[in-house]
């Protein structure tokens, strides 16, 4: 018998019931002082989901799931347990709560992975695929919101199946890829035989800032990207762009918003032998600085007539979009090497917002003519419906299920 | 004509080289004093390669690419630009020295998405695999040492071409996976022409630790990894066990190590359904503390007689397998999702030695009755040469070439 089974035989029995609980708290510590340093929790309960207007984080795991089942009360029962696991793993705390809880006897109920890391400003956020309103032994037709529309053709898309839609969509983003990696991991194991994983994407570079002082992070392209964010701190322009309303077709969604994830192949190789001046005109910013066209700093505002009516900033504008504002919190990605050499490499696309009729919609149709779509492609996609967030004692799409 | 390009067609034209430098400082500032604090230089030139000994980096971009040319001197100078891109990388500075380098109406110097990050201690770490020495045109063959055998087949192993072998293969490591990628995508833009990636493999989280102090970090199966390793400051075990000598059959090779890379599958969701008293028994520690089978800490040494014969640690211990002792810097990996559902994930296992007939090979073979075979398999795999330390002036592999 090995050390901490032993352990936990002791603590399992009576008159080792402290000794057991102690050690349990030493692993607490643990997770309290991480390798990381202090620990940084974003909570969990609040009227929004968390994983929005939250700072971005570094790193991303997102995956997207499949219902199983054909028993409403069993995915409900999954939710609920979702949401005890991810009200802990926000936290810093392992599923179920103890170490490696659970008697030996049993698989753990945590895999363990993240023990002694911090929380790491984990953040999991739940939305609902079109196809989960489809299924008929769930009974959910009647409540699909008029803003959970399927996403129009663009031209040039060529989206895989195997990485588009899902009926359940989670974001998990933390500061360090393995609590978001062990966060998605654990969900999956929790849902088997409710859930099976449709596909998943990491993202190892955020390329959106939600924090107006922060460094604008760079894409694989090389350039700043997301300097025009909607700021996570700017109520009014929240309310109006990004949170859905109980007016707005669907009441249990208020507090909510529509998610559209969109894989973004970049054919970098191609772009890296372009020059700097087509490259700059292309975006209409300059690559150093960031700085619109024709202005010398990044922050200076865009004016749209000194840059190319073709250049990607002017395109993708909302004084060029007709007002179409979105929150963006997309992440590089590298997913090692296609069949020909080439990276497979790119950025996967997040945007939240009210509506993606009047958002992601209208935006990704202006871009049509943007010289930028030579040395891009959209490969994977997806459209959910986030529900708002969780009170304790409430889980994820209650409104839905109520 | 865009901000940037302004101020370097002023830097270029006689009057305006000050205010070009100047400009060109401020962004090695920033470079100074990037987002994640002050900035960590590992030294590029040295007796031995960096990366090796290096205290492991939290990320990793691995790169393995055949030559696609048969010119001789057209790969020596692809090496040659090679070490001195990585010799600015690694001191946090672009490809090229300056910003976003080179005149406008030429593709940048550097692709630029990491300008503005610290050198987050960036290391790259070169190796050339046995089958650069069978191209013919090359003239290496008499050069191949002979440690640089073919590994031999493994019950069990189920390896894919596409993720096996390469003529050189590049380990990036840094704090910060954008660095690394950064790196591997400006050495594949560098060597176009003369070498193709044939197949690269990232990894978020270092499954073992070369620094005895530090935080043993945990693999996907929720325990840790590498307690036994070789520690990067342990000179003598590393001149017995990791560095090659003048004597070994390949002077050219002094101070050199041979590196194996294996693709390892783990089938986390079959071992999430497993008991935690047998994970404990199978890995020969228990979970939570990491201790040896039937001791209380960590660190206490290993006893094999306490645990069962196939035990994970016991048959690797060298105390089991003749003696044999690699230093290992593996990652875990998740690369998305299976065909079945299932997260693709594992270990992208890392390990430097003096010679893999002495090191990798028994320690391998001692493994075969491993029950940890039943929840792992071997799906890639590569064998490289990494030749030892560049001088200033020198070149990555001069002493094969010379």
């Amino acid at each position: 018998m090995t050390g901490v089974s032993r352990r936990r035989v002791l603590g399992l029995s009576g008159a080792g019931l402290a000794a057991g609980a102690a050690a349990g708290a030493g692993v607490q510590r643990a997770v309290s002082a991480g390798r990381d340093g202090p620990p940084a929790e974003i909570p969990f309960h609040g009227a929004h989901q968390a994983g929005i207007v939250t700072p971005v984080q570094d790193r991303l795991h997102f995956a997207a799931f499949d219902v199983v089942t054909e028993s409403r009360a069993r995915l409900v029962r999954t939710l609920q347990e979702w949401t005890a696991a991810a009200a802990a793993m926000t936290a810093g705390r392992p599923v179920g709560g103890g170490a490696v809880g659970g008697p030996p006897v049993a698989p753990p109920d945590d895999t363990g992975e993240a023990l002694g890391l911090p929380a790491s400003r984990l953040t999991l956020t739940i939305g609902f695929g079109p196809s989960l309103f489809g299924r008929r032994h769930l009974g959910l037709a009647a409540r699909r919101p008029p803003a959970l529309a399927d996403l129009p053709r663009f031209p040039g898309d060529r989206l895989d199946p195997a990485r588009s839609g899902g009926d359940i969509a989670v974001q998990a983003c933390a500061d360090d890829p393995q609590v978001a990696v062990h966060a998605v991991r654990n969900l999956a194991r929790l849902g088997f035989g409710t859930v099976a994983v449709r596909w998943s994407q990491l993202g190892f570079g955020k390329t959106s800032s939600t924090t107006p002082q922060a460094q604008t992070p760079r894409n694989l392209f090389g350039f700043k990207d997301g300097t025009a964010n909607i700021p996570g701190t700017a109520t009014a322009l929240l309310d109006r762009h990004v949170w859905a309303a109980a007016g707005d077709g669907a009441p249990w969604m208020a507090g909510g918003s529509y998610l559209v994830v969109r894989r973004i192949r970049m054919h970098i190789e191609t772009w890296d032998r372009t020059s700097l001046q087509e490259q700059e005109e292309i975006i209409g910013r300059d690559k150093a600085e960031g700085a619109p066209a024709g202005r010398a700093r990044e922050r200076d505002e865009v004016v749209l007539g000194r840059m190319r009516p073709d250049a990607h900033v002017r395109l993708a504008h909302p004084g060029g979009n007709g007002g179409a504002r979105i929150l963006r919190r997309g992440f590089s990605f590298t997913d090692g090497t296609d069949g020909l050499g080439r990276l497979d490499a790119g950025l996967f696309f997040i945007a939240f917002q009210r509506d993606p009729r009047t958002g992601f919609v209208p935006i990704q149709r202006s871009l049509a003519p943007d010289r930028l779509n030579e040395y891009i492609q959209h490969v994977g996609s997806g459209v959910y419906a986030c529900p708002p967030g969780v009170g304790p004692g409430g889980y994820w799409g209650e409104g839905l299920f109520a």
